[in-house]
């Protein structure tokens, strides 16, 4: 065994870099043998100095990222501190440098996965992004590796706590969604500004790097559908109920039925409760694949915190330094299809649609002539009527999108339809 | 791209061989695309060459298995024989002539691992195995890969998708179980000899390698405690679901509290309905993972089948040939912590415990005291009398299961305890 230590640089030590140092300290036997030499934590970058880090000698840490990624000793860098800068130019100028690279960044990978992937594979160097989506549940390695051989059609999963959390509040508790949000606040499972939870861009980066990867082409965050949970009411989550549903955000990335084109899209959806993803409670992630020959597969597991990020990040890190000590590199991109990426409105889907109408005869043969005229067809309707008003909720067979968002249009058109309440896609089935 | 392409020995070319050689013709330009090179079969060894295979060109196939790895320019063979020879000669001779080995022969691996891995080793070639646990479903590669930086306390699972499919028809049918394994024969879920899979050997093999993987040890099926499904009667299921528990075959591979030694078992176990668990259907398997940074991990999907086998088998392929493209070879065997396998007794559980005695009083307290002279404390007590017998149906708190097993002993010898209908233990919790 190789006596001389691979030497790793941390780019950050927040709550999972913390963590990372942590169990390469606490751990460093297992992981001497698992890699096949020692591995030591060779600096660690961080924005506050002075700020006391557990288990971090002191000595390792400093502010000047850059020189340390420079250093030219470096075999691997692990980088969490998400956001694109400075995190993209360190990581160019870690592979300049002759490291490989470890990185937790969704954001990142999603926006410029294809031009990282290059500067990996000119240095001859790793890029491996394990915890970039979903924490600890294994899926990048599984879509790259153990699927290789076989072709995705499908990958349908929950990818963002946060989300799920007030989701799951809302559906146990009654609660809206304010109330919700607050919630997940307080117990620290929203960030201070949630916006990237609440409006899907978390989710939707992860959806960008799951397509790409299941489908062998490229697909960038600016490729993916996105809609967000903040508009979700308690109303809707009563509908969902009513119709033996839930709602669940959902992300959904789609090969065509004539495997010609791939979609990618994060949006809340409801879902029969009878569904393995109905029941993925709080903050946990889920993850269905369905593939050719393979199936239906699901991963399950906590999908953020500090430990379970770390033990992507970790497996990740003996993956590079294994390699580096044989000289070689892992699967790198696989964009070989060139599958382009339609818009949302090719997308096939089901609408559950809440209408509040006049209560007076012919509204309903008005409204079904309406679907009918954009070729969607009608699965259920239920009325209900009090006080010379009613309610319409149609939920509509598969259609396309475009058509959907064309009957919705025309149905707020007709004088009968005084609001559409709610529109929310059906899915799982 | 290199073009001379890869050769591809297949031996076996049943259910999962024919289906290996058809999408390696229907998906040679994906294939080709992600490995970096074509791929080509080379030879099919069968046993009965006049078997008509669609999709394999008869001038391909040979009765010679020997001749056909020894040819020495076979890069990979992939093995779907089964059993033990004339497999185990064959992937040695394989690793002799320089090929890499795929295999999905869960009981050559349990029973010899160490040693292919050495010969494997020895000669700078693979050896993978993904499709020799539970299908499809990613689980090696996933324990071996993506959580080698995390530590591995727990795997718990249903890995025989036969035995769940029974289990599963008792419990909604309340049928008996030869009415169910007569059910699973006619659907063509159990073999005609169902020796394997009801015995409880095809789920202790797959123990065997998820324990060794997990816990980088050397486990094989003699260190696996097996009990099958025989023996569990309708009775048992009925006990089951007046706990709010259904019965289900699993495997559980722990790493002890004081992490120097390591139990894996097999048997029938009560799980609660709350479990995930609970709620894997027919002949699906699914496995939890519980890992200290990464925390509890569920994977799910077909245990088995021909298309879900192939899917695990070519995956490996594609990693074979990378790795031979690139002069490397994948992780190997990882048994660096010599832990020791614990015997049964060693294993902490809970047992459900059904008796038939006497209806007279002071039977409970006789009962109770033996329960208390083995240190095994009793969670619940149910007693039902008529015609003057009783029956007692005691659950107990957590305890070594030789204590359990001594208890259940000093039971039987009362002469106020006329049988001990049923034991089983509780799992899930």
């Amino acid at each position: 065994m190789r006596t001389r230590p691979l030497k790793v640089a941390l780019l950050g030590c927040g709550v999972v870099g913390s963590e990372v140092a942590r169990i390469m300290t606490t751990h460093a036997a297992d992981l001497t043998a698992r890699i096949g030499a020692p591995v030591e934590l060779a600096g660690v970058a961080v924005r506050r100095p002075n700020r006391v880090r557990e288990g971090v000698p002191a000595e390792l840490v400093t502010t000047d990222a850059t020189a340390l990624v420079k250093r030219g000793d470096i075999d691997v860098v692990v980088e969490v501190i998400g956001g694109i800068e400075p995190a993209r130019t360190l990581i160019t100028t870690a592979f300049e440098h002759g490291a490989s690279v470890v990185s937790a960044n969704k954001a990142l990978v999603a926006q410029d996965g294809a031009a990282l992937h290059a500067a990996a594979q000119e240095r001859g160097a790793d890029l491996y992004y394990e915890a970039a989506v979903a924490g600890a549940i294994p899926l990048v390695r599984p879509l790259r590796e153990s699927l290789a051989g076989d072709t995705v059609n499908r990958v349908l999963g929950i990818v963002n706590g946060t989300t799920n959390f007030i989701l799951d509040r809302m559906d146990t508790s009654g609660a809206g969604y304010s109330e919700a949000l607050d919630e997940a606040t307080a117990l620290g499972y929203a960030e201070a500004d949630p916006t990237a939870d609440v409006e899907g861009f978390d989710a939707a980066a992860k959806a960008a790097i799951l397509a790409g990867i299941a489908f062998h082409t490229r697909v960038t965050l600016d490729d993916v559908h996105r809609e967000g949970i903040t508009e979700v009411t308690a109303a809707d989550i009563a509908s969902a109920k009513r119709m033996g549903c839930t709602v669940k955000l959902l992300a959904i990335c789609e090969r065509a039925a004539d495997g010609r084109s791939v979609t990618a899209r994060v949006h809340p959806a409801m879902i029969p409760l009878s569904h393995p993803l109905a029941s993925v409670r709080e903050a946990y992630n889920a993850v269905f694949v369905e593939a050719e020959a393979a199936g239906r597969l699901m991963f399950y597991g906590p999908g953020a915190g500090g430990s379970p990020t770390a033990s992507a990040v970790l497996g990740d890190l003996v993956a590079a330094c294994r390699n580096k000590l044989a000289g070689t590199t892992g699967p790198g991109e696989s964009a070989y299809t060139r599958l382009p990426v339609s818009p949302m409105g090719d997308v096939i889907t089901r609408y559950h649609i809440s209408l509040d109408v006049a209560d007076k005869p012919g509204v309903l043969a008005q409204v079904a002539t309406v679907f009918a005229e954009h070729g969607v067809s009608i699965d259920t309707v239920r009325q209900q009527g009090k006080d010379g008003e009613a309610s319409l909720v149609v939920v509509t067979h598969r259609a396309s999108d475009a058509a959907l968002t064309a009957t919705v249009e025309a149905l707020r058109r007709l004088d009968t339809v005084r609001d559409v309440a709610s529109i929310m896609r059906v899915e799982g089935e």
